[in-house]
């Protein structure tokens, strides 16, 4: 397989951490975001949205947007599941992923803060939106596992949720958000750390890293 | 089950589309997006993001996160399927819902154009923001599925995919876009809207259209 994708993107990171725990590898084809690599129309013709991860499979077939890859790596690698069995838990899982995948991280990638400095709004404004969108986010996700079982997000073991944590955590921190106000977030961030999976998926581990 | 919502609100709509497609009935209560009533402390209490729609099923299990809701009804009522069966056209039909849902609807919501008028944007930047937003998202769907079959997205029924856009058109036509620039795309909105599950579910036809 082959991840499009760059080191700081934090959905291409969300990916890295699932091939990871399903013990798959890809070739890692870097696209470097803050040159507008991801605008070069032969990227446009495999993700019309320019936008990293895209996924090309043994087959040849492209998936783009990361939870729609994740959810096809775990319906065709199963094992370890990446959402619960039970029906309610996973809609619980899948909630609090689209919480940081929907309602944070778009609102504070590089393509609107771009957009930000264009209308003239200064740095110190652009980097104040990012921060709100994160602590908007990392607020919400804290309650809605006030009462879960940890370490992770939904108990003893990782799932979906943890793999679009661990990587947001990383932006806000990045846009100088105090992550303190979220310790059951942090405690699972601890307990992401200590698995190989998602230490070999960090940004600072990948070949592209600067 | 009980649905809280709001007319306009796009990914309450994507719900009761949903719900409609399924046979499936659930009591509406409104929440005055525009009056600040989804800050009210009690809703906080059932949905921390302060968003719509959320869904309370007949045993009081709380679901939110459109998508995830969507998803859920899916697992619980399989007929008729909202996604297709086989792995890679699920990915595809998620893509681009998600492709909306991630990367669209949430960076022209209320709570993001408050924003920027907070930041002292004149109201003619924040309805242009809203356009910009709908206009990549939806010239990024057109690509998407110009080579599917139609007249849905992805063949002959509708799917998680249509239930994103149908709602995401009548958006970017509030926000004043030329939606004539996706031909394949309003293929797709005629279609639905011959279906009694979108008709009855558009904004104008909820008790609490104004």
């Amino acid at each position: 397989m082959k991840l499009h994708g760059y080191f700081r993107s934090s959905a291409s990171y969300r990916v890295r951490i699932a091939l990871n725990l399903k013990g798959l590898s890809a070739d890692h084809l870097p696209h470097h975001l803050r040159k507008g690599e991801q605008c070069a129309p032969a990227y446009l013709a495999i993700n019309p949205q320019g936008l990293v991860p895209t996924l090309e499979n043994d087959g040849g077939a492209v998936l783009t947007q990361s939870l729609a890859i994740i959810e096809w790596l775990d319906e065709t690698h199963p094992e370890p599941p990446l959402l619960p069995a039970d029906p309610l838990q996973r809609a619980k899982v899948r909630a609090f992923a689209m919480a940081l995948a929907c309602d944070t991280h778009p609102i504070q990638n590089l393509k609107v803060l771009a957009r930000l400095r264009k209308l003239g709004l200064p740095e110190e404004q652009v980097t104040g939106w990012a921060a709100w969108a994160n602590r908007e986010g990392l607020s919400a996700c804290e309650a809605l596992v006030a009462h879960e079982d940890g370490p992770f997000c939904f108990g003893a073991k990782p799932t979906l949720a943890d793999l679009c944590l661990v990587p947001q955590l990383a932006n806000a921190r990045r846009f100088g958000v105090d992550v303190a106000a979220y310790p059951r977030l942090l405690k699972v961030e601890a307990a992401a750390k200590n698995l190989a999976a998602f230490a070999d998926a960090a940004p600072e581990r990948q070949p592209d890293a600067e």
